[in-house]
């Protein structure tokens, strides 16, 4: 078989800032290297113009220099914090942008100091002093152990709760920033519009607009000034742009035309953009209208048509990524693409695009002060920072806010000192996804049956795993409804698996970066465990585990409750008991709609008016909606009212804000939480207009028989669409519903108003 | 809930060719209807230059005469032949353009007669002598009983004999002709990229050139020029763009960008259009990145940016269908849209289009002879023509090449009296397709039971149905395991129905237009019948029927041979006994590819690299390929070995012809058909490369033991493909591979070579 032609697949960094207008000189031999470097250089003076300090220090620079600011060093520390110093040295040599944490195993203690001391000396010995920039992934919190271990992001937007979630980014970035770890490659803005895709845990969900809420929250908290006006900790606004693939492989073709790309998948961006700016932007692994997102110019600069090239040779593939924006790889072929160039390429040819590149990433180390900050292990904020009580607290909160009671026929909660087996694979598994400091070899009482066992007592608790999670082997089912039966409640832990790659379950994943799970349906025998226990008769409580919707049609609606908790962090057992007994009222709200069945696509809420298959036209599985739980879909132990909703106004101007006002009345008997839902639809577009679009929500605590009025705000500006590349919003009607679902039949409206 | 927005959801044709420079006068009133019309008009004239004619003609029309033209009276006659005169009279009135045949249930003899009156009464009774243009659906045939029968598109596109598709094509042609239908809605070329659609049976298969190539052939066929010079009956090229709609919904949108569209859903319209000018071109149902095809400028005249609207008002929706280059609607709005118009939407604002869209209506009249010939019904071509000998022989060798031998262990063929159980729904069903002339209420001896029954003898067949086609109720698979045991062979033919309106089946369709089916399963309990027939051991032959793929994973697998015959004419039940028996090599080829599971997609052959999970990769369920039968599959009773394929030099121009030569050996024991199916890739290009392109085939029938030459050429000019709007043919390195199926393993080489 043929050679294929290359690109460069791994994570590159691009920023979004305007380029600079003037490059600075073009070096292109060696000559800068012998360039004095006067003592009083201006990039030295911490009180220099930032963009003069810039300047002055690529004056000095070298081709290799530079082009070393391009790549780094990544995955240097295994286990036990120690690293091969040959190995480092090697890659050192041409690779001084970046470095990064290594194994997910070690604890923050023991990495932190040897990190910290390897920048150190790369600042120290750089012949001008450039330092690394500490870069990691982020999604569960700093992946050192030793850290607070938070929910995966799909999980904390499932709470629905805006100022928690900034709660917890601001604990988030004091735990990295105590690491040492700068820049965060965070947030995942993705719009999850395929279940089959393996990293939908990673993402928010499946609304554009939301996710763009959420990150922009998450974006403006992280990136905070320190009282020197250093930036804390820099954010990537990633995958630019992904969401629908095809097949929901991460790498695969998105098909998009530009009215879609800008609507959809591009919306968290745009929607990012206009509060905060994030310190840079990855492109997606995946091809766009057949052109890679690494060498498309169009989502990074937005010049059109796009002129880059898939590559047969390294150097092409990296001129061609540098040509459309991408600034730094972190991995190590990206400054080897312009090491030794050949043929018409020229270092000429390239050398004002590296210019403006390591301009960038020069730009963003002063922000964050590398230059003129100590950057020894802080180990103060190592003690007093990591796993502070604030932290613990905001974890435990998120954590009970997001586990979604998708089905409760009033088995539920149970009594204090109920008898229950605990059934399935996942009942003792911490399941945080692929980028947590965790193991699952490790044993810290974390998992639901240690506080399933803690909650009821081990006299009340009886386990049987019943089956393994992939293996279609050594199956105890027989065993698994006998404990049933004497227990009398089961409560069956079931789902997928997303793990980091040193977890002792890695090899058990059917979720997570990389992988695609077309079926939805559960993997191994656990579908056969729950039919037999379901078939059994014994009242059964469903918990799934997983980033990731299920198939839930057919015998699992024949169980007495369904509760998802996604992907975990240390309290998810816990917070999971607590619900089961009533200690929690259960307050999160889906941000993926569940379909009714896997081959059933799209299940999203915000679709076409076309996309669903119409009423009465003939669909096989026959179906009334594509989805069996929607998006916002969540329920609580008591019960709401929410009134209808009462305007200021009826008519606005294109930069009015609508202010909206719901009386939410608790009329159950336990108080408890809800989201209150805006959405919004234009009467009549130039495009096909989506069914619904979410415009606004609140969380809110009402006591039980007690009602409380909720102001929800709606940013006129954010109603409009983007039309070949234009945004508009048109004067005409819109209609607002409101609810605490996306399912028409839980939204009272529509009231309609005038925009003029 | 609101009001939605609507649009032309109905069939539109707009003329591929382009638009007259200069329109005619805008007559805005009902002045010219007063206008004297000479007894020498100079369009009346036969010997008159076209152009002249039309012009003429136009001059004299008035508004209403113009705006009738665009519309149509569908469906006016019942079953007998029969119709409400006065139901008939109101809808002509202002719908002057079209009529078509309505009931398909009605004998052409019956019904032309009718028609071809109501046609010369049109031209008669119009004041300027304007006849009806007689319209229909050709799927199977004229729809009207009496003609030939012949299998849907799909199944026809399964012989992969260019040939003999002509053949019938010219055969199809001469049916609608003595029919007095001289406008069909075909040929339809969506690229079967979904195979969740409905209209999977309809369309040629999965390869945009495969399709393409499939088209020319059948619209140069159907198109040609009678002795006196009339087009003898025009085509409609269709749905421009469909194949790959979200969810696999007809309406469903579409969202490729540019070079998706040019490059897979608009590659089979440029195919044609490089070799055939079809007389007209019909938008998809579809939402293309957002715009209704309807109403979507891009697609139609190649303008950009589209500036069409969906609309709230049947006008609104009129007028922007109109300016979008839409010219006719086969219903009853369109006109409608044009008779009052009011507030700034004015006769003068839309008297230009419909100038132009009047003028090419007319202008195919005239072509098709309607204004010059004799338009009673001719009895002698009704007689002499339908079901012609040369028409059934025809139908019936495209029907037996047609059927694909999925998977053989050995059992068949079959010896000429074994005993047999025949199971399953589908054995007693003609399964045509929507649009078709035929009633599963009538007994035709066509069936596959009848002619297995006549072939094998009655005291060999035992017939037990088993289940319904869609109900879970009343099954009797007890029965038909204890036939199965008895016979010692059971043939199981199972799938899903795609009926006419009004066929005794029409509640038992989960397939055809209008429907999806998201699951490839089996509708109601017939996997359960093929699990019990296969789980009791007896050997089992499963053939399929439907115009789809289905689901053959798990207990399919267990048996012993796999045929399908996808949607059949009249031929498809003895076509197939022939072939059990031997009497008849199976020689079908799979125009599209059948997925593993249902949930995994896409399984087209012919996609991105990054668009399949990669080897290595962790996939849910887990594939080593996507599909279970690939494009280009299908068994022979025979064995054949392809040799390496010979090229007449390495390196081409971009207007050359690859002569390729492949020696096709039948190294087995009975004569055969093989197809000799060539492959290409590009080795680097600016897109992300298909893996492989279908660019040439040749079927050869091959006595055993003979070796036989075959030919197949090349068109560099089809190597190229499309960069935002820009069609190139890159200089540099290809590849062709050749075999006989689109798997890897089935094919040799690759050959490089290279284009100057």
């Amino acid at each position: 078989m043929a050679k294929c032609s290359i690109f460069f697949h791994a994570l590159v960094v691009a920023f979004v800032s305007g380029r600079i207008a003037s490059a600075a000189g073009t070096e292109v031999d060696g000559a800068n290297c012998q360039l004095e470097v006067p003592e009083d250089a201006v990039y030295k003076n911490p009180k220099a113009d930032l963009s003069d300090r810039v300047a002055d220090l690529l004056s000095y620079m070298c081709w290799d220099e530079k082009i070393a600011q391009m790549g780094g060093v990544g995955g240097i520390l295994g286990q036990n914090s120690t690293y091969d110093a040959a190995q480092y040295l090697d890659r050192a040599k041409l690779h001084n942008g970046t470095i990064s944490p290594g194994s997910y195993l070690n604890y923050a203690k023991d990495a932190v100091p040897v990190l910290s001391d390897l920048i150190v000396a790369s600042k120290k010995e750089h012949r001008l002093g450039i330092p690394f920039v500490h870069i990691g992934d982020a999604v569960n919190g700093p992946t050192l152990r030793g850290t607070t271990l938070f929910p995966a992001t799909l999980t904390m937007a499932m709470a629905w709760d805006l100022p928690l979630y900034t709660t917890v980014a601001a604990a988030l970035r004091d735990e990295l920033h105590a690491c040492g770890i700068t820049w965060v490659l965070s947030p995942e803005v993705d719009v999850a519009r395929d279940p089959r895709s393996g990293r939908v845990g990673e993402m928010y969900g499946e609304d554009p607009w939301m996710n763009g809420e959420l990150a922009a929250a998450y974006i403006g908290t992280v990136q905070e000034k320190d009282s020197d006006g250093f930036m804390k900790v820099a954010t990537t606004i990633k995958h630019y742009v992904f969401g629908t693939s095809t097949g929901g492989v991460n790498q695969g073709s998105i098909l998009g035309g530009k009215n879609h790309i800008y609507n959809i998948l591009a919306l968290p961006y745009i929607n990012v953009l206009q509060k905060v700016t994030p310190a840079s932007l990855m492109p997606s692994y995946a091809t766009i209208d057949g052109v890679p997102a690494h060498q498309h110019k169009f989502p990074i600069t937005r010049s059109t048509p796009p002129t880059t090239r898939t590559a047969s040779t390294l150097n092409d593939a990296g001129i061609q990524s540098l040509e459309a924006g991408v600034e730094l790889e972190l991995a190590i072929r990206f400054p080897t693409a312009f090491e030794s160039l050949s043929g018409n390429q020229t270092v000429e040819g390239v050398a004002g695009n590296v210019n403006e590149a390591v301009s960038r990433l020069l730009n963003l180390k002063f922000e964050l002060g590398l230059f003129d900050r100590d950057l020894s292990a802080n180990t103060t904020a190592l003690t007093e920072v990591l796993r502070s009580e604030e932290h613990l607290e905001a974890n435990e909160r998120i954590t009970s806010e997001s586990i979604v009671l998708l089905k409760n026929n009033g088995i539920l909660p149970l009594s204090a000192n109920q008898k229950v087996a605990v059934l399935g694979p996942l009942a003792d598994v911490v399941n945080t996804g692929t980028y947590a400091a965790w193991t699952n070899a490790e044993n810290g009482n974390l998992t639901f049956l240690d506080a399933i066992t803690a909650t009821l007592g081990s006299d009340n608790v009886k386990h049987v795993k019943g089956v393994e999670i992939t293996s279609e082997e050594n199956s105890s089912i027989d065993e698994a409804v006998a404990a049933a039966k004497d227990a009398g409640i089961a409560i069956v832990v079931i789902g997928s698996v997303a793990v980091g790659y040193e977890d002792s379950l890695v090899n058990e994943r059917t979720d997570g970066e990389g992988l695609t799970h077309a079926s939805l349906k559960f993997p191994g025998l656990q579908g056969d465990l729950l039919s037999a226990v379901i078939e059994s008769g014994v009242p059964t409580i469903i918990v799934l585990s997983g980033g990731q919707a299920f198939e839930l049609s057919g015998v699992a609606q024949d169980s007495q409750a369904i509760l998802h908790t996604f992907l975990g962090g240390e309290f998810s057992g816990r917070a999971l008991a607590d619900i089961l007994i009533g200690k929690t009222n259960p307050s999160g709200k889906l941000t993926i709609s569940f379909p009714a069945y896997s081959e059933v696509n799209p299940v999203y809420y915000n679709h076409e008016p076309s996309d669903w298959q119409a009423a009465g036209a003939i669909q096989f599985p026959y179906l009334s909606h594509n989805y069996l739980y929607p998006f916002g879909h969540g329920l609580s132990y008591t019960t709401f009212n929410l009134s209808s909703p009462s305007l200021d106004k009826t008519t606005y101007g294109k930069t009015d804000a609508i202010k909206l006002s719901v009386t939410v009345s608790n009329t159950g008997s336990v108080d408890g939480k809800q989201v209150v839902q805006v959405y919004f639809r234009q009467q009549v577009a130039p495009l096909s207009l989506l069914v619904k679009r979410l415009i606004g929500f609140s969380k809110v605590d009402v006591p039980s028989g007690s009602s409380i009025d909720v102001g929800v705000e709606i940013r006129v500006a954010e109603l409009g669409y983007w039309l070949e590349g234009e945004y508009r919003v048109d004067s005409g009607g819109y209609e607002i519903f409101v609810g605490d679902s996306s399912d028409d039949n839980s939204l009272s409206g529509p009231v309609a108003i005038h925009i003029e």
